[in-house]
């Protein structure tokens, strides 16, 4: 059999029982024939402990610096995983990013990976050994310093090594059964979905669900590497994430065999809304406003621009933003009041954002009719509005989005058992 | 102006607060004009609470894994340092032991340095930046695995750094200020010493001063490096640790220019005595035990067989060895009873090693007669005697340590501030 990566988050493995308990897990698997590559994150809070510390000597941590440190938290807990497993009686041999030929930019704290040479990981599968991968970091191929992956890396990491070792899947271990419709902690019925194609998942990820990181997502699309979503507290299947065309093949029997129109509602209380009120309508003026947010290096997400009122000629820009950048913004728009001219700028971070995801609302129309009356009947107040060729999403207030999501999840059927909607939505963290 | 090799141990950087300071010296150095290189320990604590989280997930945990995970706390502190002289405003870089190029064997646990290729820091040094390099690690030329120096390993990763970028002086920082003629816990007129060779150093290392360890003492002699041993509170000069030849060139004036007979008194309470009892007095008897010692991996220190009574031709031997090996002796000279025939064995761990140590008595008759009359009058019975060229060890009860250690400081004028003489008792830990 071929080649199974396993990745294991800090939650999986926070303290020595939890590691003990992951060891047996991928011992097993090696038992049942497979050779395993695990990717394994720092312990727990490890690496909140690390940034309070560097915080502790220095305002600003330099990046090189602070991934030096922070690379730290997965070499104890892949150090720690391997003793677990020699304990059990298999060999087991760790290694750092940089061993196991994750090569990267330069760019400290939000590493891109380039390229990934696994020739000592092979060596060791070769021997039979179990190979314990330290995700979220890399090596820079031109300075040779650190790197780490920013958010959402160890998963990168797990996908980028089963790629370039040819895996026959990429495991994500989480403390869930998968990717389901939608929050459970909001919708009561979500359910889990068996498998959902890399472009919902894509806009998932964007629109909030916090349960793969966009980047991992992509990096699977690109190499088409079948990714298992499942929980590590049993040995449930999960939710397969594939290739569009592969997804029915993934789907268990008894599932309806064609796609739902709606895969998931995912929400996402992490934005702020901030609106630019009085720009003269005139050519050039938004981009004035676009180009500042982009010096200051901001990505915005929906935007919006009021038609103006003939008499005043003077027109109302609003655009979503994420809520730690909102003050960079202010102040960098600020500074533009006397060139640009507007009146005066407006800061709301009281929003939250609502998508419905979905390949099969491509071929159905009625879809956004359907999702904006469920969310009228629900009395909700829609206040941007944004769309995709498969996700529609809106902005309302924070305190509407657990009945917004239930509206929708409601309205499009998802908390029907026979559904194979799909989706975890994201708590705004 | 040259290069300046500073090594800061763990207490020097258990927080914060000493990060902090400990930066402040080094940049002061540095803009004194000097090139600096530092070699720093793990924070505290940090080592015993990785063994402890080792030990938690594994009854013996490998050695490669081990050491993978110790590495970690220099990683942490060695970059924690770099931030804190960059927020001083002069740039840091902060190199593994891998990255600065200390190749070593591959016994794990204790490996030995092979080789320094330090291209990565003389790149470093160059561009004008403080280099920060972590103690106590290196890589395997042939496995390319981390690997650890063991016991006094940051203090060598200093001395052979030094030495591989021909620097000026390597610098060990401590809580003292410097070496003692005896332990200050134990005599109050213990004095600090200005300058001692290499090997009294040895000797005193040997013989359980703690403040220098042995393999650090014989790389810097090999090179003819010297060491400045010094406090990190103060700026007073420590003592030198230099070439016999060179010791009265960093003698202070007023100084007396020759060497006192007597350097100092060391003491050792970590050892154990083992004693053979009723052995055949017969050839390859002594050998058998020693054999079977030396298979259990036992290093002993010193060893006497007792003139045996013609009646019974049986005699007694007895050793002294690492209380730590105790068990491991005792089950492996067991095993032997019934091959040699010897009548039973004697364990005694409330002993005590107390050694004077001196360049001077090569020249000096009489040494031993002033020791022993010296423990005597101090009521002190002795149990084992060993001697080298430069050095006289007893074995005493360990109650009787104190007394001995200082009744002998005392017999040898050592007291005097006008001496030179050296050496830190060590704590038996």
């Amino acid at each position: 059999m071929g080649i199974v990566v396993q990745k294991y988050g800090g939650s999986s493995v926070a303290d020595a029982t939890s590691i003990k308990r992951v060891a047996q897990r991928i011992v097993a698997t090696k038992k049942a024939g497979h050779d395993v590559v695990v990717v394994v994150s720092a312990m727990g809070d490890t690496t909140d402990e690390l940034i309070d510390l560097a915080n502790q000597v220095s305002p600003l941590p330099p990046g090189r610096e602070l991934d030096m440190l922070l690379t730290a938290g997965e070499r104890i807990s892949m150090a720690l995983l391997a003793m677990a497993i020699e304990t059990l009686g298999q060999e087991a041999r760790s290694f750092t990013g940089s061993q196991a030929g994750v090569l990267t930019d330069d760019v400290h704290g939000k590493a891109k990976i380039i390229d990934v040479t696994p020739g000592r990981l092979q060596s060791a599968i070769a021997d039979g050994a179990i190979v314990i991968v330290a995700g979220f970091q890399g090596v820079s191929q031109t300075t040779k310093d650190i790197t780490t992956l920013g958010r959402g890396g160890s998963d990168t990491t797990a996908v980028a090594l089963a790629s370039a070792l040819k895996a026959d899947v990429c495991e994500i271990y989480t403390d869930v059964d998968g990717i389901f419709t939608a929050d459970p902690r909001i919708v009561r019925t979500a359910t889990r979905i068996p498998a959902i194609s890399y472009e919902e998942t894509l806009e998932m990820a964007a629109s909030g669900a916090k349960i793969l990181h966009l980047r991992c997502v992509e990096y699977a699309r690109r190499n088409t590497m079948p990714i298992h979503v499942r929980s590590s507290f049993s040995d449930k299947t999960g939710t397969w994430v594939v290739a569009a065309e592969d997804v029915s093949k993934y789907t268990e029997e008894g599932q309806a065999m064609e796609h739902a129109i709606i895969s998931g509602v995912a929400h996402d209380r992490s934005e702020a809304k901030i609106t630019v009120v009085g720009v003269p309508d005139k050519v050039g003026y938004a981009a004035a406003v676009l180009r500042a947010l982009a010096e200051a290096r901001i990505n915005i997400d929906m935007i919006v621009q009021n038609v103006s009122a003939a008499a005043t000629a003077l027109t109302d820009i609003s655009f979503t933003l994420p809520r730690d950048d909102g003050q960079t913004a202010m102040t960098a728009l600020a500074r533009l009041k006397d060139q640009i001219g507007f009146e005066r700028l407006q800061y709301d971070d009281s929003v939250g954002k609502v998508s419905i995801v979905g390949a099969g609302m491509r071929s159905q129309p009625g879809i956004t009719a359907t999702f904006f009356e469920a969310l009228a009947a629900a009395g909700v107040n829609i206040g941007m509005i944004s769309t995709s060729e498969i996700r529609i999403s809106v902005v309302v207030g924070e305190n509407e989005v657990d009945a917004a999501v239930n509206a929708a999840h409601e309205a499009f059927g998802l908390g029907n058992e026979d559904t194979e909607a799909v989706v975890y939505g994201g708590t705004g963290r």
